[in-house]
């Protein structure tokens, strides 16, 4: 900031990037994650530190299509200049698709009034060598109708507890507001998408998780209600692995 | 082979692969290549080292989603078994999509009638994290009417040695017959989709790469013909680059 006359302004940035070869969003000293890639690239840019706010974490692996972070910085840039500069400065793994200037208010994570993420599993006998970590590779049958029956329970405000790897770390309520949740089939292609108010830790795998054991025969469909009901973690299946799963949309 | 008494069979496998992480497909010691995988779990499975032939050779990075090909061995497993086996003892890069059991003179580079190749462009001022290494990204917009203008003289019986990078590797003739050549545009995504009764070496890809300087607007549409009727490679323009083609379909 050292002789800097630019007022303070907010940027705000949308962007996507593959979860594969990053330790996740967070900045983790002696990691690549996602954050800390990002916030390289800001410094080469402004010259000094800048922290970056992201609306959510994502866990190593999980991908990003509509990821929406910000942080203040001296006005210097055109967004149009920034979004260039940025990718020129980041690996091709993480793009920017789009920066805007916003109040220097604006903050990615508390401003959030929701988002959507999807889920993708490919459910064929042989994996897909072209869709490796894009997607879970589940080779044998789904009961698709028995998942969507299964689902219902789930849109609406509830307790979500049963459904989040770890409780403690949800600082006051487990209550989520889910205003959709569909399950949408092409060939051997299912994908899920669920929007809500917030997502608890690890919480659109455990949906996930759960219902691809209703999928496959191993609890009943009825067996989700009871999960949820019960509100606590050692009620619930198992987690789909991270490389399904995608954050596509955050709300403002 | 040791007591085996079993008539040896004609084996025919289809096959798709991810390009990236091979040197080619052709064996060569010390370097992981497609043929080199695929004959390491054929050795496992009858215990003793068995030819395999493909339709044709890809170059480092190019990809299949239809490559064939054949060998002869005891007619020891059904087509599922096989198939099942193999793919246990491969990587995931690699997939044997189906196996069949054909006459032992069944040869997949000698009885290849022709094939279709595909070559994927993705023409947006950003790249793709998901597509890095499944296309050839291009950020400045191409002149798609100009290209398919330009691609109509390649259909045909034509001497095609302005589009190989090694005549002197072509043992015969350098005619060859494109049966169709396509460009199909769908949002950002270019698919080029070429069929003919066989191509010389980097055929496709030099092909592209001079389409594309035609849509880049750096040579006249026109271009393309006089270079054909050049009959020599030292005419041709830059070689497209490798991760953007896929083998998709021999005909028999």
């Amino acid at each position: 900031m050292t002789g800097s006359t630019k007022p303070v302004a907010g940027y705000r940035l949308l962007l996507c990037y593959l979860g594969t070869p990053y330790a996740g969003w967070q900045r983790q000293v002696g990691k690549e994650t996602v954050q800390g890639c990002i916030e390289a690239a800001l410094q080469k840019i402004w010259d000094h530190p800048i922290s970056l706010q992201g609306s959510g974490r994502t866990d190593t692996g999980v991908h990003a299509k509509g990821q929406i972070a910000s942080f203040n910085a001296e006005g210097r840039h055109s967004p149009e200049v920034l979004v260039r500069a940025l990718n020129a400065n980041l690996p091709t793994s993480i793009r920017i698709l789009q920066a805007r200037i916003v109040s220097p208010e604006f903050h990615a994570r508390f401003d959030a009034k929701g988002k959507t993420y999807e889920y993708l599993i490919r459910n064929h006998p042989i994996e897909d060598p072209f869709a490796l970590n894009l997607c879970w590779h589940i080779p044998r049958p789904l009961d698709v109708p028995a998942m969507r029956r299964a689902m219902k329970c789930l849109v609406g405000k509830h307790d979500f507890a049963s459904f989040t790897s770890n409780p403690g770390y949800e600082r006051e309520t487990t209550v989520r507001t889910v205003r959709s949740f569909q399950l949408i089939q092409k060939k051997e292609m299912l994908l899920f998408r669920i929007t809500a108010d917030g997502f608890l830790y690890r919480m659109v795998r455990n949906l996930v998780g759960g219902l691809v054991q209703v999928g496959r025969g191993k609890i009943p469909e009825t067996e989700i209600k009871k999960i949820l009901a019960a509100k606590k973690r050692s009620a619930a299946p198992a987690t789909a692995p991270a490389h399904g799963l995608y954050m596509v949309k955050v709300y403002y």
